[in-house]
């Protein structure tokens, strides 16, 4: 479509999203149909205080919204963090946030950007962007897994967002699946699946699997400190034996948790995100053996889990920006 | 309101409610208030093909349906079934009913009383009752968990009942809680929430406590194969620390359940209801004492537990003739 314009793209409305992660933070400047046009990236991890995080966001977007031309253009910003409460725009008792107790996050971005501000639970946010721009489109329900650092989920049924009566509904990593298991530092609970089912539990599996047999394996040339999921990956590429069996119990773990939840919602489909899923059918293959062999008949073969397909770096952000388009 | 007619109530539409449970199956006609007018109740178990039973159901509730002056007066039929979908109407794979494979029972209803016929899940429909007569009034995020001879849900989210992608959901009974354990005779899985929190879950436990240790026990004095729930209670009431101990196992796993259920959804009450609820404090006071300890901070204080003050034989009825008054 042309324009009496120089460029087309100038009087187009714009939304930022911004994806709060324990680590880092990352935002970008998004149009409507779901291109991110331009992005960054700030340490979260750094900031003491939530207070020196929102000026160096501002810092940093500030140039990026002078890229496309000012923030005349910027219709909002939408917000995704662990433990974000689209009711009430707080971020309460994250456990992986450096910021303790209750943070007013919209709130404090809204006066700092003077822009409307909406946030929500970063994996919300995230099944957000699946159904507008990814796997899910045309879903009206689906659970959507963050397998990273830790494990958020996004819940979708009858075509909303699970909620819950306080805005806190999608804690799935927090989900107890092995009674009396593994401690979770953050949340001091025992055996919960984000325990597991995550970069962080990998590793420890890894730790545990090395330390309890004298098994060979490729992953005692490393470093115990310097083992990390990645390197479990690399092992497992290589046909270590071990390897493979750290990603065979992880996947039972996630399936027999993936079979709870498709018991609660049905789902049309679990879509799975982050960086876990790089490890492909080492991980995925025993996570849909024992998810179906939990599964009560009337559920099995039924639901697809699906592998997102957004860009990592992308879903995240494009699931925030599609908060602004849905704002009252 | 006077009208010009001997009875008022003659004018009025009524709707039948049916609750198939799989020991016996309940009836009632209710008017749009929620009074239960007449009640029946016939075996669903010595039923082996679901024709003679709906030749049975027929038989017994024509004489219910001339108490009010004929079929005339009826809106239509809702039925709560195990395994019930509202999509369909059928009921498939129910390990619980002694009819295989898929029925469809809403079709069949339909045809042999003439009348339209609605068909979901028992706890659906119990929990349907529960909003529009009982504890979940006003509410729009709850669980509504049955402690029957199985355990059955109802989920409401967004004040809507979370039927799923194919009409299945809600089954959080069949959830697994503690892997690799117990045996369900009806699914073949191992672990499942309702092979413990259920009247034949503290049966079991009872029995495997007792054979477990030689502690001195009231419930010593009972021939094994004579023991059940309502005799665990009895015995608790009259300070038998193992009848005690059995509660509070089973509170244990029941309230771990109810926490991953929290943090699945987020409701603002879980409402229990059926035969184990009668065991007041001795269950309910370490369900709600392990659910909160399994529950990560945000959670925590915030999700009543209630028990349904419905009389549990007009509960289901109830809901299930509330299905009339919404459908379609």
């Amino acid at each position: 479509m042309v324009k009496g314009t120089s460029s087309p793209a100038s009087l187009e409305a714009l939304a930022i999203g911004i994806d709060i992660g324990g680590t880092g933070t990352k935002f970008g400047i998004v149009d409507r149909v779901g291109n991110v046009l331009f992005t960054g990236e700030i340490s979260t991890k750094k900031h003491k205080q939530v207070g020196t995080f929102i000026d160096e966001l501002h810092e940093n977007l500030s140039s990026l919204i002078q890229n496309v031309g000012g923030s005349g253009r910027i219709r909002g910003i939408g917000v995704g963090a662990p433990n974000g409460n689209y009711y009430t725009g707080t971020v309460e008792y994250a456990p992986n946030l450096p910021w303790k107790g209750i943070i007013p996050l919209a709130q404090l971005i809204q006066d700092k950007f003077q822009l409307p501000s909406i946030l929500t639970n970063d994996a919300n946010a995230a099944a957000i962007g699946e159904m507008m721009y990814g796997a899910a489109q045309g879903m009206k329900d689906f659970i959507m897994i963050t397998l990273g650092t830790g494990v958020g989920s996004g819940i979708v049924a009858n075509g909303h967002l699970v909620l819950g009566h306080d805005g806190f509904a999608g804690e799935l990593g927090h989900t107890i699946i092995i009674p009396d298991g593994r401690f979770h530092e953050g949340t001091g609970k025992y055996g919960s699946l984000e325990s597991y089912a995550s970069a962080t539990g990998v590793t420890l599996t890894a730790k545990e699997m090395l330390a309890k047999t004298d098994t060979e394996s490729l992953l005692r040339q490393i470093s115990v400190k310097d083992i990390d999921s990645k390197k479990v990956y690399d092992a497992a590429v290589q046909g270590d034996a071990v390897a493979r069996e750290i990603f065979e119990y992880t996947g039972k773990i996630l399936g027999m948790a993936l079979a709870n939840f498709v018991m609660f919602s049905s789902p049309e489909a679990i879509i799975l995100f982050g960086g876990l899923t790089k490890s492909g059918d080492f991980i995925l293959k025993p996570t849909r053996e024992y998810m179906e062999a939990n599964l009560i008949q009337v559920f099995q073969n039924r639901v697809k889990i699906l592998v997102s397909h957004l860009r990592e770096s992308d879903a995240a952000i494009l699931g925030a920006s599609a908060l602004v388009w849905e704002m009252p």
